[in-house]
């Protein structure tokens, strides 16, 4: 069997509120650059979120890691402080940051960093669906 | 050909934030009987639409009903109040109502029915995705 | 356990090219009521079929129908017939016929109610997925 | 607000394994009428099974049925008695019963009858996707 | 907040008419070397594309583009000239083409790199679903 | 034309049953790890299988490779060995591995190194689905 770096993900799901809106502007400019995703009264999505780990699969269980402990560590992290809640307004870790679907994954990824410290497997992918039609990936930075 | 009723369905979008509160209710029992949906600062989904009209094609068009007038009716009476809204605040026709899923499906019967006085079809389903696994359905009433 | 009638789907798939176009009207007026669909030199789609049956399971197999064999009546009656096909050229039964969702759906049916002669399960419905966003169900007719 | 019947539905899903094997008959007719479904050492799916309940949403709270409530209905009496099981060997009310998808929603359908007594909201409805090409719907009987 | 890369997707839709056929060749080897992809009077494909952009979002918006804007580029150069189209007869740039799955996403690909001129961002990916099951990714080249 | 290396897949399914267990422990042990998936009597999933290849387009096809080619490799290396199987006991290729989706998606790449050989595209990824959650993607070894 050949050996090499194997990716596995798992797919999460959370309902939350946001608008796009910078505190910078007048509700003018914000709503000539955010149009209608800058609605005062906020809007939502059903956010789906893959999370994707690298590793070699231990050779005692076939796993990079088992999906129950990456399922929890996303519960914990992310779902947890996400879901059903309202992004600009509920979640610690978004404080003082645009809502946009970039910035949502660029903050899932560094909880997950923090999250699977420890871990054998590594962090390498937080991928956003904002809807069907507008998606997000990022793989860190520095 | 045989001859037949036929259904056609159009499926939309729409992105909202809302929540589930009754304001006959003190907060304690809106967060016992409502849970997470009913956070404060609201949540919110990616709402799908699906719209079915019945009736005979136009022998000369083979269509029902041409769906860009059902889209232009649906975007009218419908995706046009409820997409980036707030279901609870912005929506005039949901003012009043829980906005649960069974009564935005109702509400969407109630403002298409009025939108489609005067086409050759009649509304048959509204059917709305509140999630992946959570689906509403409704025929129309008295 | 309970006794009732079931309801078997098969999905099966086909990839067409069609234009709507009433041979009785000019270009004008073709493109006037059939838009981008009236294109000279065709369009087309990936048609998602679902076809439903219904019947009394048989003891011995638990099925109402066998699934290879009503997949291969429909393949021989509407595949093989329509997949990599001309709708309006290369047809049989849709000759003389506008290739509108519904008309595909008919004529779908038709074949299909021929086919399923000698079968102990009925046909119950044919659904036609022309996009994700249009959809046609036919129940049969007179 | 127009008043009539709601349908509400609830996704859940399972992973079970399975085979096609009448015991009344020797292995080369099982193997001639089920083909490669009775393969002796069992296949697999990932069943997907949509619920639908009817009834007229509590003016208190919108619902026909609180979702939580019905997803627990279904994990008592489907889900846990289902998942990552043998249909054949492990889910005592398939007992005797061949696994075909027919009879895998009918048995569902019978559990949740069962379990469904003493709510406001009536069983509608049960789709049991066996794959994404291979459906069965039941609607009770007698 | 860490900083890097980031990579946004938008998906958008076009359905169209082609065929598979080298016009150096005759009848008898286009129909052996593509064989129904090589009907004479079409066939046709809803067309799925995920378009993938780069770059660092910017601090005010924390957008890396406005989809708004993305999408504005898609639809000026693919999709108001490959929707409801004939790949092979239609579309200028595709002429002298064979309009496999590949050249088509080599051809968007062209097109989007001359339409991304003057954005901040880059692109990264073109991704073309033929059909559910084929599928073309094309990431540039020289 | 800009001319770069293009990726081309194709999805296939296989219907399989397994279990995780590791020989080596005993049954407490084993379902300690491994939980419900270590259920003795097996369960089953839907595997969905993406299979990707890298390669110039061929300029007299426009193909990277012939997809009814690349699909019948599948077929014989893969899909005719473990659709409707026993992952831990039919597989020849399986044998003596957990059969984790890691695994699983290791074993099906060497199969296709072998089976693409000769080919002038080469095996880029190979993604599995064994559920709508949990996926594994690998890209080979040494």
């Amino acid at each position: 069997m050949s050996q090499g770096i194997v990716y596995v993900t798992r797919r999460e799901r959370f309902n939350a509120a946001h608008k796009l809106w910078n505190p910078g502007w007048d509700d003018t400019k914000n709503l000539a650059v955010f149009g209608k995703c800058a609605n005062p009264n906020w809007h939502g999505h059903n956010y789906e979120l893959f999370v994707t780990v690298k590793g070699i699969p231990d050779p005692d269980t076939g796993y990079c890691i088992d999906l129950k402990v990456l399922s929890e560590i996303i519960e914990e992290k992310v779902i947890s402080q996400m879901d059903h809640k309202n992004l600009n307004l509920d979640v610690p870790f978004m404080t003082g940051k645009l809502t946009s679907c970039e910035n949502v994954a660029i903050a899932i990824w560094d909880q997950l960093a923090e999250g699977l410290k420890g871990q054998s497997c590594q962090l390498h992918a937080v991928k956003v669906y904002e809807t069907e039609n507008s998606i997000v990936e990022y793989f860190g930075g520095h």
